[in-house]
């Protein structure tokens, strides 16, 4: 069994950590921390859990014994990761960041963008960052993960196969994505209340957004040429799921790209690339943590359109960091990941 | 034309009076208040508006002259309306308030359930009850209203005719209440969430909820017998309606419900009986003044079933309020609440 | 493993039964039927299920050689069932029918309410009532299960212990349900579009539901006393849930209800009876095969309220009728049904 | 007053018809058919409209007087219009088509898109495109008019000032569109039910949808250039509303976008370009006939994003028909179409 700290368990990635790791045949969830609601019983926040996690308390951040755990999760804003990791990985304690303190290499960068200044550029160095298709040999080996954001691992899944193949005017890059509201956090803000969000719907951060260095960062790495890339977030009124619509000029239109999809995730336990002519749907990966992909080509012309679905809270988030996990500690990778998606 | 003043416009009350107001023929509304928003342009907070209040700014309530207007409404919480109403009608303003100042009879009991002193007894006794289908007569002559709650108006407008003929079991009324989300207004807090409210349905203050009191007394005032009420809200994971279950105990079961219903509301502008065997949807009066009701007597028994519809933010609110201005200038009752529903 | 048929699998509780029976560690799907999808692979019907059923395809009714399966679930509307039945049964293979051919014990009614002649009265007798809260003894022996409807388990969940404790005015019980929408059916009929039955809320069938004679026989059963049950579905704008609002009148006031409710669910592993004061949630059962019961008397009166929540695709359908499955093969009972609820 | 006649007005586009024309102070609706339908009173099919039309009931077309009509909208399946828009003309009765027979000039392309040969290619030549915004003078003198499909509404509207003024690389424009599921008509699939729609976001059409040809042959006639244009719909989880994001690369990246916009569409009583930085939501527009748009140049690069919001079954349907008809009557262009939009 693989004991289990959580940092910051109130949230919507904490809530699905719970609920994904009471059917993992190896996790023991041994403590979870909250600021303000230590002393809360977590069934008593989330009924949904109820009969999972009967005698788990959250307790106080500094009140709580996380070096006893074999990997700790932060399911925190950003920051706290950082701040904390140190202690933890030089007690032999695995860390899975799931906010930005491990996704960006540059520091400098980093600060511009969280407006944070980096507690640990050393740490930061050697971390991992978290997508398995692409990293799955370093998490192996890694004591600290920088779990990939929502949106940045949907246009990666999307994007990269084209990229590494160099068929696309990696400077023309366009991803228009549709997020769920969890995507948002459980946060009490009036633009996310059902009355404003519901039978609505806006782009937002046109001119900017936080996943966008992190996701250029991941192209480019992956590229033969420079990357830019234009990315238009927006808010769907749903729970969950994203889908990202990619938009790339082709520079070699002799190039299939179906079959460049599916020899390059063959084989991959959580990547369906979709038979040609496919629009894969979010609930098709519901509560998941699968992630589709439909390869079109408009008129057969010189664009291609890439549609990747996700839940932005599985595949986006806690999945993937369950997956990271699974990696790090040679269990199976799929452990605790393998229950079909809930359609309708 | 009316001059208006409307104190705390940022709600959904607010902003729906705004939105009525904005086709009514007479209206001029003058100033708005916000304490938080004071300098903001009302099109700034709600795009919807742009084109129809381009020159119109929240003010600060201290800064705002109320006094040279002819009606005020408070779209305030409960407390604020009270605080200023003698001052604007000693200078002969007409106060509408949205909130509960003004819809307790018992002093007591208002400061029971709404944890406040009232400051005005002597008003709140002159006040009148702005429930037009049953207090038309007193709205015209009146100087202050209490404008009724949203479910007070539904669970009101079903179970009235039933007592004022004392064909019914007075002692056991049960009113099963489902109103959308806009009903608990525009805050932010986390369980109105879209990813909390949809795809979800609760129901909440089982044991006590403030439109209960306010419920009970113009029940009885209508009933030739006591009046005891089980009272039941539920959340509507939809923005606006409210659609009120009622049951009650026939004690004469020979009479005709559907003809006591329509002989009851014959003439009402607002007022719309059902052919029988109607099951209204919330839809057929979303945006809209009307309130839609249906009689049922599920195998002839001895129970009669009521079903009302209403839109929680007009008739349920800001159309009513309007109602009681149109009543209280001498204007046609139906000014500027002629538009049909909205469906789809 | 227990060998599988599912008869009619195109239709929300058939998908459903792919979906749980992916995760049951017993359960080898052999064979699934479909008249109007012969020739169809499940995956190219249902995305969702990609990786789970990748070599399992839809076969003709007539075509498809279900004796040799275990056990057959139909999933199909009234009247398939019993027209197999015979022949399977004959052949060892059991019969749990989703479909209401072997729910109500009076032929008669029967065929008042579903128009349909019965086409085994005496398979109809030797056929147990699927509801293993109040009939797990019955149904471990049975070979015949007619699989309750998702209305009437929560009915009978929420007002049998107050019926076997002889509590309660038998005659004027009232359930105020609300389902989601998938409890309809797969089926194309413009009351259920997205863009009718969305941000909209109404009640249907007030005057007579199929599930009404359903349970009234079932809560006669449990009763000292006649039952009469007014009986109001509502349809909720959301996908999956069933909440339930039920209301009795108390004849003794002394009784401990809360006890009484925990007493009665000792040791259910599906049924939860949650602390006093609560108002469950449908999501906190989403996907899962949980109940979660309330139990409420406002104002201390002679009233009692019981709340009760399920998910009517799982516990109201698919899931308890794998729980039937369970304990009709001796397996564990929550076998493939142990996946946390999915919240948010 | 204006005598209207409405072929075919069961459908989302038909009820939207009668829910603006109720409004309208010179409209007066003298006959709706319906072939389905005929003998229904419409307050029977839609009670929103209860007191609005009781006395107006559909009837077969064949038996309907539409000649002694002013003016008749076909709010029906492509093909109904051009059967019968000569014998209406040759009667001096005005023809608004609000499917597609009178909107694509060439008629090979109509017919190869819309599997039907074209009944009236000489009506067709004289009829307008009744996009106000670029042809109102055409439109003031029409006889017949082609009303725009609703994606196209949009899209046109985003890029028509940028093709005129010569900016972008017009072989290469990104429509990225988003609509609610009222787009799809009011009828019985399931793909449309709520328990499949809602909760879910998918594309659809990718790879060739109606609306493209429509677009490219207006878009082509304002351009300079040649133009190519990529489109992808998707289906929103909501009732009303599209969304299109779009995408093009400026050739001139000196152009003040925001300037050219403000200026374009200067006066227009339909169309409000948003202050800089803005995300128009679909709630701004909801039951309304006003078009908002927001530019954007992401990192003030060589890309400009164009947002552009409408009500599907308003700007993009019924209200641009009546804001058509009156342009055709010499009415005020906005008779009718003033209410607010409804927000929340």
């Amino acid at each position: 069994m693989v004991k289990i700290g959580i940092v910051g368990g109130t949230g919507y990635t904490g809530v699905e950590l719970l609920r994904i790791l009471a059917s993992h045949p190896e996790a023991d969830v041994r403590a979870i921390t909250s600021r303000g609601e230590a002393g809360t019983r977590v069934v008593d926040m989330f009924a949904s859990l109820r009969g999972k996690y009967d005698k788990l308390t959250f307790t106080a951040p500094d009140a709580t014994d996380l070096k006893s755990c074999n990997v700790v999760f932060f399911a925190t804003p950003h920051g706290v990761a950082m701040a904390q990791a140190r202690e933890l990985v030089n007690a032999d304690v695995k860390v899975i960041d799931l906010a930005a303190d491990f996704r960006i290499r540059d520091v400098a960068l980093f600060e511009k963008w969280y407006k944070l200044k980096h507690a640990c550029p050393d740490l930061l160095e050697e971390s991992v960052y978290g997508l398995p298709e692409f990293h799955r040999d370093e998490i192996r080996k890694a004591r600290i993960i920088g779990n990939p954001g929502c949106y940045p691992t949907s246009i990666q899944l999307g994007f990269i196969p084209l990229l590494e193949a160099g068929v696309v005017d990696s400077e023309h890059l366009i991803a228009d994505c549709k997020s769920g509201a969890s995507g948002a956090g459980r946060k009490a803000e009036v633009g996310l209340l059902l009355a404003e969000a519901s039978d609505n719907f806006k782009a937002y951060g046109v001119s900017g957004h936080r996943h966008h260095p992190e996701t250029v960062q991941e192209l480019a790495s992956r590229s033969k040429t420079p990357v830019e890339l234009i990315f238009t977030p927006h808010l769907l009124p749903m729970i969950r799921g994203i889908h990202s619509t990619l938009y790339a000029r082709l520079t070699k239109t002799d190039v299939d790209v179906q079959a460049l999809f599916e020899k390059r995730y063959a084989g991959e336990p959580f990547i369906d690339v979709m038979p040609p002519g496919s629009t894969p749907d979010t609930r098709s990966v519901r509560a998941s943590n699968m992630a589709r992909i439909a390869v079109h080509r408009p008129g057969n012309g010189d664009m291609v359109t890439v549609l990747v679905v996700e839940d932005n809270l599985v595949k986006g988030a806690a999945g993937q960091a369950v997956q990271n996990m699974n990696l790090m500690f040679g269990l199976p990778e799929t452990s605790g990941l393998t229950a079909a998606p809930v359609l309708p």
